[in-house]
């Protein structure tokens, strides 16, 4: 594989315009050639390009999905002495919701970050080197989970972080026993080969509002329920350890959570080194580097073998 | 069958006290004994007693679900002049969430209640002649559908409404198509054999606040989560038409719904007639009559056959 030049600045998805308008994809969903050779399977790379998503069972050991679940614990504890501005706390409370730069933050989930059996399968779906978005550690609670409405991940990426082309993938690795109930990641299959380019100016400093409820960004209800009448809405489930693969493009959301089973997830956003970000689209300042890693020194260094 | 007394006044389910505890269910579950002329298999009625819920698919006619669709619409629209004190609004808006008392409010939901196939099956169960302790139509939107946290509606229905004994089947008759993911009536299978007495004292007027979001009368994270480790959580789906009969005292909840698909269901609460309520058992005040029937004239009467 070589790097490829970082792509010219024409904008391939205009979007933040006065008015909703449903476009094309203008990207390959899968950009490698499936081998036998290949990281996937023949009929699991045709069921990513198909439905935007895709549920990899049975990756780690029983031992290194006791290490993921003690080292998220060790670190919404705070006994790692985390950087301020990497955590969101829970509306009303100072209960840690979110941690960013989780490879800054830790060295496990720094190798994590880097392992073949999630890095390897997504630097194949996307034939480039890698180098991530952005990282973060999701902790939605039992009871009183909210919900995280609609949206493409793409659309937010493409105006505010100047990512200028549909060459991302993001991994979730389940931390929590997931089902249908306790606020799963609910997607809708295809709908990432249709891009909805969303009406509405982005306001200053979006992002600090967008974390906790997003407002711009957000396809209407009409939009919203065309997609789900067309592709249905499928969910992320299984037990933790757990690997749920999107494309950057997939509408997403989840609902929130009354069971006393909490749910939480290490979420890493691969980039194509090729597709590196540049000026905001549709924002005039780009988002701060804890949502959008701005200045990757080199493409990740992915690592085969048992996490230690 | 006979028309039994009244039940005396003694207090078997003690309730809003200081402190919370985990008690036995006193009462029966299915209190009529199985035939093979009653109205449900033998499979089935063991399965209510073990569960304390069943779900009852192809009842109704497609003619019939139409109708109940078309009623529930037209009642929502407002033109039928629905009297002002059998409404709730959601949280901020005017959308119609709740219409109470649905049999006086529509003559074809009258109908609805009294029809053999669900009124007759709980008259098996409760053995005994039946009225309607409440009954309403709910209607929870797609994309902003709030949450229904946990709660035994014997729990307040005992409190508040001074209902002795648990001796009451609720029946929600699905009026949309009802998945896991749209919100759809949770409950703890088992749940029902156990009484948590909740802490703390009734509020005066608490039904006003409560039926936006309880407050007392639910049990603690800890007792919920315990029961949720020991029983698992269900939940009822279906194809619009299908009916969802449930014990009063099975634990219950309905997560929020950020998918378009909205969820509304016709719900009636039979209670047994020698079961009818009395001065509350923990409440300054009985509630009012469109949330607890205080002196039904008689028992309802069961009608079969097609309802046009």
């Amino acid at each position: 594989m070589t790097l490829s030049a970082v792509h010219t600045r024409s904008d391939a998805y205009p979007t933040r315009l006065p008015e909703e308008s449903w476009r094309e994809r203008q990207d390959p969903v899968v950009w490698g050639r499936w081998t036998p050779e290949a990281p996937l399977t023949r009929a699991q790379t045709e069921a990513f390009a198909e439905t935007g998503f895709l549920v990899l069972e049975n990756l780690f050991t029983a031992q290194e999905i006791d290490r993921l679940r003690d080292e998220s614990l060790r670190l919404r504890s705070g006994e790692t002495g985390l950087r301020p501005d990497n955590v969101v706390t829970e509306p009303g409370s100072d209960a840690v919701r979110t941690i960013f730069r989780l490879e800054d933050e830790s060295p496990f989930f720094n190798r994590v970050a880097r392992d073949a059996r999630v890095a390897g399968v997504v630097q194949f779906l996307l034939d480039d080197a890698l180098y991530l978005h952005q990282s973060r550690l999701n902790y939605k609670p039992g009871f009183t989970g909210k919900e995280f409405y609609w949206h493409s991940d793409f659309e937010t990426w493409h105006a505010e972080d100047g990512m200028a082309r549909m060459r991302a993938i993001s991994a979730s690795i389940l931390l929590t026993d997931n089902d249908a109930l306790n606020g799963p990641l609910m997607l809708m299959p295809g709908s990432h080969r249709h891009y909805i380019s969303c009406a509405g100016e982005t306001p200053e400093d979006n992002h600090k509002s967008s974390l906790k409820q997003q407002e711009v960004g957000v396809p209407s209800p009409d939009a919203l329920t065309r997609m789900a009448e067309r592709f249905g809405i499928a969910y992320g489930a299984g037990k933790a350890g757990t690997v749920v693969l999107f494309d950057c493009n997939t509408m997403h959301g989840s609902n929130g959570n009354i069971t006393p089973f909490p749910r939480s997830n290490a979420f890493f956003v691969y980039n194509a080194w090729s597709n590196r970000v540049g000026a905001p689209f549709a924002a005039a300042r780009p988002r701060p580097a804890f949502l959008s890693s701005r200045d990757p020194e080199a493409p990740l260094d992915i690592v085969a073998g048992p996490i230690r």
